[in-house]
C-alpha cells in the first residue's frame, strides 16, 4: 500500500500547497496579462468547466478544468468537459482550446478514486463510458488543443495531456505519468498506445510497469511534454503554440491529424463495449474493492 | 496565402541564389574530386537525369537530377527516375546509388505544382502514379542507397531523402520537411509511414500538422537525415558510407532491406489505385485549383 | 569473409582475454559482495546454467549462464535455460530474475555456429525450436527479468538481453547488437521486432542492414540496454534495478508485462513452423553451408 500513499499525495497534501500558491498570487496584487485579455466568461454556477474566450486570438477558447481541490474526474466532470468541447466543435467562430487547469498545483489528479468504490456495475460502466467518450472526442477533435500542464498531472491527468496537439508544463515540483500501476491497476490499452505513439515503445513499456511519474524535466526529455517553463507563463506559451497550428489552413490541418489519430480512435471505439466490460469486471472484484477501501481509509486519517 | 508564398521562395527566389553559388564555383578554378574520379558520363540531350559512374568504387552510381531549375517533379522526370533506376537495378556491375542534384543549393523542390493545375483527371492520375511508381521502386530497391541532400529538400524531395538507406545533407541555410499541408495539401499515408518509420510517430505528427521545415541541424536532432556536413563534402561523404553497405555481403544485406520494407510498399500497392483516385479527386476540386492558381500567379509577380 | 572473420573475433581470440581477465581477478583475493550474499548454489555436475538465490532479496535468482568458452547457445543450452526458467516460474518463491555469465568477458557469444554446419534438417529444426522456445518463454514470463551484461553479447546474446525488463551493460571494450548479417545470415522477423520496440525503427533498420556491434556508451544511447556501469558492479546494479520491478503489485506489473509483449510472443506462435521452415531451408543451403565451413575452418586455424 506504499505505493497507494504516494498516490495520496498527489490527491491530499498537495492541494494545500496548491491552493496557499494560488492564494499568495492573489496577494501580489499584479493582475495577469490573460485576464486583461479575457472579453467573456462563463461558467453555469456549480459547474465543473470555466470556458474562457481569448480576447486577441478570438478563435481561442482557454478551458479551465474547476472541480475542487484536484479536478478528480468523476462521471459528472467527464460528461461536463465532453458537452464543452462539443459546444466549441459546433461553434464556428473557435478554431482552437488551450485545456489548464483553475486550481492551481494541480492540472488534475485523474479519476477521482471514490467513483470505482462501492458502486454498482451499473454505474462503474457509466463512468467508465464517459471517460472514454471523452477521451475519444479529445483526442481527435478537429479543434486544435494545447495542454497548458499548470500542476500535477498524474493518471487520467497525464491521459488527457498526451491527447492535446502539444504540451507546456509548468517547471516546479510538479509530476506527470501513467502510474497506474502502482494503484494495482493497469493502464487499458487505449493509454497505452497514445504513450506509445508519443514516447515510443521502450519508454512506455518501462513507465508503465513501473508507474513512473515525471518530474517536468524528466517529462520533456522523454517526450511525456513538448516544453517546460515557469508556472505563471504555462497560458501565455501554450496560446503562443496554438497559434502556430491555427496558422495552417483549417481543412488541411484536419486532414492530417485524422489520418494520424483516426486509427487509434477507432480501435477505442470498435473496442468499446468489451472494454467497459472489462474494466467494470476488474475494478468491482472483492480483492480490488478491498484494495481500494484501505487506501481511501488511509486518505482520511491522513487528513485529520 | 502567405503560407504558399514561403513554398514559392524555395521555387522561386532561392533558384538565382543556388544558380549564382554554383556559378562563383566554376570560377574558383578547384577541380572537385569527384569530377577527375568519374569514368563515365551519359545523359540524354535535354535528359532530367545524369548517371555517373564512381571510378574508384566501379559498383557505385552518382544519380543527379537535373531538370531546371529545382528539380521540380513532373510526370517526365519522375518516369525518367524511375527508367534510370530500372536500369541500374538490372545492370549487375552496380551494387550502389548516391542521388544527388546537378543544380546546387536545391536537391528538389518537390512535386511540380503546375502539373496539378489545369490539368484532365487523366492526366492527373497519370502524374500521381509516376510518383507511386519511382517511390516503390527507389524505397525497396534492391540496391544500397544514400542521398547526398545538397540544397534544399521539401515536401517530394524530402520523400526521396526519406526513401534512400542513409541521408547526409549539407549544412547551411537549407531546409528539408514534408510541408505540403502549408499548401493546402495533405501528405499522403505513405509519405506520413515514410517519416513516421523514420523520426517516430510523435515528431511525424506534430511536423505534417504543421508543415515543418527543418534546418539541417534541426534534421539532423529529430532524425530526418543522419548525418550534416560542409556542402563541399556531401557527395564524398556519401560514397564513404555507401561502402559501408556495400561490405555488407549482398544477399543478407537485400534480404534484412526487404524484410524491414516490404510492408509499407505492399501497402501502397495494394492502395495505389485508391491513392490515386483519391489524389485526382482533391486536386481536381474548384476550391484547390482557384488556390493553386493564385498562388502560381504569386510566383510569377514576383520573378517580374 | 572478412565479416565471418570478425565475428570470430567474439567467438575466438575474445576468449582467451575473458579468461585471463577471470584469472586476474581471482588472484586479487578480493571476495565479491555478491558471493557473500549467496545462500544457496545448485549446478548439475556438467550443467551450463547455474542458479543462485539472492540471501538478501530471497525472491530474486541470479541465472549464471555457464557453457564454455562463451555460452555458445547450442540445443541442450538453450533447452536447459528454458527448463530453468520454467522451473524458477513454478516456483512462487521467486519473483525476478537477473540473467547473467559465469564467463567474464562474454555474456553470450550468441547461437553456436557448428550447431549449423553438417547437421541433418531435422537437427537443424529441433535446434531452432529450441531456441524460439526459449525465447518466448524469457520474452514473456511472468517473473520480472534484468540482464547484468559482463561482457560481449552480440547475435543470439544481444537478443536474450533485448528481452529481459532491463539491461544493464559493463563499461570497456565489450560489444552488443544483432550483427548476423555480416555472416551472411539475415535476423528473423522476431529479433527485428523485438529491436523495433526497443530502439525504434530507423536504428533498427540501419543497424540489421550494416550489422552493427555496439560499444556500451553507443548501446547506450540507441537504447539497445538502459544503463552502463562498471564491470565490477554490473550485478549489483542489476539488482537494485530488479528491486524497483519487484515494488509493483505482481498481478498489475505482470498485467502490464502481458499486454505490452503478449502480441510479439504470439505473432512467433502462430509462425513458429514457418520459421523453422524458413531457417532449415535457408541454413542448409549449399552455399550458406561452404560459406560457414571456411569461416569455421579459419576459427581453427587462428587459434593454432
Amino acid at each position: 500500500m506504499e505505493a497507494l500513499r504516494k498516490i495520496g499525495q498527489t490527491g491530499g497534501c498537495l492541494v494545500s500547497r496548491a491552493l496557499s500558491a494560488s492564494l499568495h498570487r492573489r496577494q501580489t496584487g499584479a493582475v495577469p496579462l490573460l485576464l486583461l485579455q479575457q472579453k467573456r466568461y462563463y461558467a453555469d454556477p456549480g459547474s465543473y468547466v470555466q470556458v474562457v474566450r481569448d480576447t486577441v486570438y478570438e478563435d481561442i477558447a482557454v478551458v479551465k478544468m474547476n472541480r475542487k481541490p484536484v479536478n478528480g474526474l468523476n462521471k459528472d466532470f467527464l460528461t461536463e468537459l465532453n458537452i464543452t468541447l462539443e459546444k466549441l466543435e459546433n461553434n464556428a467562430s473557435y478554431r482552437g482550446v488551450i485545456l489548464t487547469s483553475a486550481n492551481p498545483g494541480v492540472f488534475s489528479a485523474g479519476l477521482d478514486i471514490t467513483e470505482m468504490y462501492q458502486k454498482s456495475p451499473e454505474y462503474t460502466s457509466a463512468f467508465w463510458r464517459s471517460l472514454q467518450d471523452f477521451w475519444m472526442r479529445l483526442y481527435s477533435t478537429n479543434l486544435a488543443t494545447v495542454a497548458a500542464i499548470n500542476g500535477h498531472s498524474p493518471a487520467g491527468g497525464c491521459l488527457m495531456a498526451l491527447s492535446c496537439d502539444y504540451r507546456v508544463m509548468a517547471q516546479g515540483k510538479f509530476t506527470i505519468g501513467l502510474n497506474e500501476v502502482q494503484l494495482g491497476i493497469v493502464a487499458p490499452f487505449w493509454f497505452q498506445e497514445l504513450m506509445i505513439r508519443t514516447c515510443g515503445e521502450r519508454e512506455t513499456e518501462k513507465a508503465l510497469q513501473l508507474g513512473t511519474l515525471y518530474s517536468p524535466e524528466e517529462a520533456l526529455k522523454v517526450g511525456v511534454v513538448d516544453e517546460i517553463v515557469p508556472l505563471e507563463d504555462v497560458t501565455s506559451v501554450a496560446r503562443e503554440r496554438l497559434i502556430k497550428w491555427l496558422q495552417i489552413p483549417d481543412h488541411a490541418r484536419v486532414l492530417s491529424k485524422q489520418m494520424g489519430r483516426h486509427q487509434l480512435r477507432e480501435k477505442l471505439h470498435s473496442k468499446q463495449e468489451e472494454d467497459i466490460a472489462f474494466f467494470t469486471n476488474f475494478i468491482t472484484k472483492d480483492a480490488i474493492q478491498k484494495s481500494i477501501g484501505r487506501y481511501l481509509e488511509g486518505l482520511k486519517n491522513r487528513k485529520k
